[in-house]
């Protein structure tokens, strides 16, 4: 194999004029066709424009036409963490809105570090996106401001940032876990045992935290501390909090805290229906394989992302009085 | 709020040296900053660059930089489905090393479409990424090639593109499924009743089935077309494949088969530990939620997406030799 280096292809670059040439067609067909606009071209000259070049190793200058139309068409998604399915989700819900318009989005990933959240910010500021949608780690709303120095769109989506302008999209984070306990509280569930990483980290935290608290009679708190995180001591925790007697809803304020635990919690027989009612956020169906009695509450991260990637194309339209939060509802399935 | 459009801001756009006045520093400090070159220089320095591109809303021209350089330094990661664990952690795992050497990386998803897969080979081409690793949904490797008329440095990750010279990094497929089902053959499970999606349309497949044939004595197979799942047809032929006298092997050639049908499968005691093994290939740790005594086999995508960051790398470096084919061995863990 012989891959030649950027620097080399760069040398003797051929111009759109010799594709044309080459070709038999004119540089305005070729332009056509390297805008993907083949509808009205036939298979014959689409078929020759495409040999061309390749035989030429013609580099469309995608840099040189991104700074004619000052734009790249390119929409930038930095995620929390992708390893969370919802992070995913929202970002195909993103993807599925702007490519209707006919841009493109790509995925960065600060994975849950905010050294490399600030960096990615630094570098998105640095390229040519269009627009970005952010889905923060920091509640520093300042040093978000001090890297993205550019003054592109910007949307918020799942968390917020204090004091910040732009827009976000967000879940009806109070009202859900207020609704849910209360639904569990009418039927004897009033005691709750809440199971949560550090509550004071994440807005969404905070704000369905202080759902339950609206909605319980008593509530006992176990904090998981994401980044020392010790399973049996968790594990311990939880099994003596949910064995004290009479009726209680173990409410997880993170699916993959449910995952975790639920199984040696049903296995080892210290929940059941009759006692223990088991409810979450969750985005995905697997609770209900481990636990088939949990009722989870699910928020719709692809249609936040939708209406992330909505509001985004209405700020590159340039239109004015975009709403400063749109809220998403999460849905209880009971 | 007011959010300047692209258009507007492109007016009357500062230039490097205006920031470099209104900092009082030279334009080379500015250009350092700007690439992120930051060690050398003082708090205070950095701070007032800040502060004078903020005051200005000087827009850092990467296109131009682009031009200059000739490079984005940004990688496209194209996955086959990022709503599959797999694809992230390959992601993930190929960030992890091109952003050691100043890359950072972007992940596009075909989302199981071969014509949005398409759409988005044509647009990674025409954008100026420096390289892509691309995890085809497609095994037509002329209508990739057609989309990808630059010569840029491309890996394949995780399938195969027949006669394609992008060098490939992938598991041993064949050979763990050979190794693993001769392992439960030793132990008296010699009938496989195999689960997949339809085999013919992955490479990946086609090898595994391979590898589960050759150490089987009888096989059971059982497809299912994913365009038209249906869940209680498929569950009703598995049932009855499993439910035939004698121990039997059940090996899943992807782990969503067994997350959708092993809980009810256990519900309704259609399996025990003694008369039927469990297997299949899986990237999470759910199915020991479901099933403890199921041993998977797994491959190891964020070791594979580093291997193609690295190889990647040797490519935009201009290195020669690059070997053709990388194997990643995946684990059985019994």
């Amino acid at each position: 194999m012989n891959f030649m280096s950027i620097k080399d292809a760069s040398k003797k670059r051929p111009t759109i004029r010799d594709v044309a040439k080459v070709a038999d067609v004119s540089v305005a067909t070729v332009s056509r066709f390297l805008n993907g606009k083949t509808q009205k071209m036939s298979d014959q000259t689409a078929e020759r424009i495409r040999v061309a070049i390749k035989k030429m190793n013609y580099v469309p200058n995608s840099a040189a036409r991104e700074m004619a139309r000052n734009s790249s068409r390119i929409i930038a998604v930095l995620a929390a963490n992708i390893a969370d399915y919802f992070s995913v989700e929202i970002y195909r819900g993103i993807s599925s809105r702007v490519e209707e318009a006919g841009y493109i989005s790509v995925l960065l990933n600060s994975g849950s570090s905010l050294t490399h959240e600030r960096q990615l910010l630094h570098s998105i500021n640095q390229h040519g996106f269009d627009g970005l949608v952010f889905q923060p780690l920091t509640s520093d709303t300042e040093q978000v401001a001090g890297e993205l120095t550019r003054d592109f769109p910007v949307v918020v989506v799942d968390r917020d940032l204090p004091r910040s302008t732009w827009p976000k999209v967000v879940t009806d984070n109070y009202e859900a876990a207020r609704s849910t306990t209360e639904y569990f509280a009418d039927q004897g569930f009033q005691r709750v045992v809440v199971l949560t990483s550090t509550i004071e980290l994440a807005s969404t935290r905070i704000q369905r935290f202080q759902g339950i608290s609206q909605a319980a009679s008593t509530i006992e708190t176990i904090e998981i501390d994401e980044n020392n995180f010790q399973p049996d001591a968790v594990y311990g925790a939880l099994k003596k909090a949910l064995s004290r007697p009479g009726k209680c809803l173990l409410f997880a304020l993170k699916e993959r805290w449910l995952l975790e635990f639920l199984p040696r919690l049903m296995k080892e027989h210290v929940i059941d229906e009759a006692r223990t009612a088991v409810t979450g956020f969750a985005d995905t169906a697997l609770i209900g394989s481990i636990c088939p009695y949990a009722k989870v509450v699910s928020q719709n991260p692809f249609l936040m992302g939708q209406r992330a990637g909505e509001i985004l194309l209405q700020m590159l339209k340039g239109k004015k009085n975009i709403p400063e939060e749109s809220v998403i509802k999460a849905q209880f399935k009971h």
